[in-house]
């Protein structure tokens, strides 16, 4: 975790009237959310106050470049200011929670851009998207795994006392198994049949149904005319509802994909111990992404946790009830009351 | 295969002075060659003779566009012609056998384009690249199997009656098993042993000191900073060394590559019935490209015939000592003494 402190950390009274806000900046788009600094910390998703929510466009520093990243980010900082009826002088501390930012030399650039933005006395925290995911499960108390899979996949988790680890989030290339991979697979699994190296399955004409091409022989140029990971990602119900309609196929790649994202956890939480030394302790297991959600007769993230608890019994499911933004708020506004904690025991 | 007659077939006297141009096109640079057109059938690699070999860069039109890929095989071709003491008068026939030409239409666009280079007398032959690889090894005749595997693989067959067929060739994407998909699995082996995935492997220790990094996280920064396929093929190498030093991991992934390339060619030889009807003829299987090439310990070719061979005893596998270049003027030769028997004999 990146924090920074301008100056003294701020009395608990002056909260009073202050605000938090927590940034999900990702590649499709970028939210911002406002919440009052001064709130207890939630018991509940239903009773977080939200004062205001601002969304714009992409603010990853690898797809837009970094300074049109930076000022999407101060624009919709600015914009959930103004839509709460305040400005940036009532801002306590702010979390940003950004796609692209990995490296601690990512995360001290973008610090060293926003303290210059807010009061002195603010406090910020920069962050890789998997950590608001985490936190919009926990509500805000860092601690446990997270498993994202959308287009890409990665497990990303920490132990109370900081320390942290991640599985995958290497992207298509090297091995991530989520919308892209499965997706990819059942292509491959096509032009396998097509050409006689694989099985017949209904993948062929659901597929060629869905993207109105006329022959598999079409499916090369359809696949290389445009390099986004998200286009082929957006396949998988396709293949969700073959495997649902019995097709071995479809079934084999469901249950590879399976696999791959509870070993990425498995990893994660035997790296970081945190199903206890016995291997049984109780650890929250909090899961996010488009592979992942849905109400679908093939359980994707159901399956998922069967896997997972046969290493681990004590995996705690939790799918968030609050977007990652607000995981970003709830993060800096835990991240504050034990800053200021510690101070006035100090 | 794509063939067009500007007029009448000219008179085999008329061969007497008249040259054959070969072209082999790809995506890195683009061959030439120029022979005799009254020459015999050749009966040995060591008898063909060239009388020029011109040299150019990428005449893939998918890469650099279709008019700089023409533009390129006219400057290419008419520099062979000059460097033979001849010009396009003398032309006979023509093979291209060129990289990204797969559909009808494009083949059709090239010829469109070609006969307005030479003599309204002389033949024309659009191919794609696999079958000047395939004639490279047979000196001309078209029959039997290639199996080109370089940066990524494909398996294609023609039978004796034109029958063709062909399988992989997708790119990896769709499933290729050549030189990019081996190395990304190793790549992929690499972070899985990093994040706790995988088991460990010499592949690296290996990988880290070839590409100059410091650590496996710097993989992700590496794969992605470039698209290029070839980039990334450039290390299977180290694979196989990995491999011929007893490491488990890149053993298997060098199995499963083997597995992988003589599926291809069991599906093409299986649809073409190649091997007969009991399965137990003999057939050309012609080897090409970086990934089968060479004198390893780790013999990759040596494995992939081992396999097809449990399947179709009847497999004669052949290295070409001529390039595809030659095998493209061989095929355009051997075409031209069938078509020239046929109207001498009509």
């Amino acid at each position: 975790m990146g924090g920074y402190e301008n100056g003294d950390s701020p009395a608990a009274a002056a909260w009073e009237g202050g605000v938090i806000l927590g940034v999900d900046g990702g590649t499709t788009s970028t939210v911002c959310v406002c919440l009052p600094a001064a709130m207890p910390p939630p018991e509940a998703p239903g009773s977080v106050a939200v004062l205001s929510r601002a969304i714009a466009g992409c603010s990853n520093r690898n797809s837009v470049g970094e300074n049109a990243a930076l000022e999407t980010l101060e624009q919709v900082m600015m914009q959930a200011l103004t839509m709460a009826n305040t400005d940036r002088s009532a801002v306590v501390a702010v979390c940003l929670s950004v796609s692209g930012v990995n490296h601690p030399s990512d995360q001290q650039r973008m610090l060293d851009w926003i303290c210059n933005l807010f009061p002195r006395n603010a406090k910020f925290y920069v962050e890789n998207d998997a950590v608001a995911a985490l936190a919009s499960g926990t509500m805000g108390k860092l601690h446990g795994c997270v498993l994202i899979a959308g287009t890409g996949s990665i497990a990303y988790g920490v132990t109370e006392d900081g320390k942290v680890a991640r599985a995958a989030g290497a992207g298509p290339v090297l091995g991530d198994w989520g919308g892209y991979g499965i997706a990819a697979q059942a292509l491959t699994a096509v032009i396998k049949s097509h050409d006689g190296r694989g099985p017949q399955t209904n993948l062929t004409r659901d597929i060629i149904r869905k993207l109105e091409i006329s022959s598999p022989d079409e499916l090369i140029g359809w696949a290389y005319a445009d390099p986004s990971w998200a286009r082929i990602a957006a396949l998988v119900p396709v293949v969700v509802s073959a495997a649902e309609d019995g097709d071995k196929v479809a079934n084999t790649i469901l249950h590879d994909a399976v696999q791959e994202l509870a070993e990425s956890v498995v990893a994660v939480v035997r790296r970081l111990t945190l199903c206890g030394e016995d291997g049984k302790d109780q650890f929250p297991l909090v899961l996010v992404g488009g592979v992942l959600e849905g109400n679908k007769k093939w359980d994707i993230s159901g399956e998922v946790i069967k896997c997972i608890s046969k290493v681990f019994p004590g995996v705690c499911p939790i799918r968030p009830e609050v977007e990652p933004a607000i995981g970003a708020a709830l993060l800096a506004s835990s991240h504050l009351r034990k800053e200021s904690k510690l101070q006035n025991g100090s």
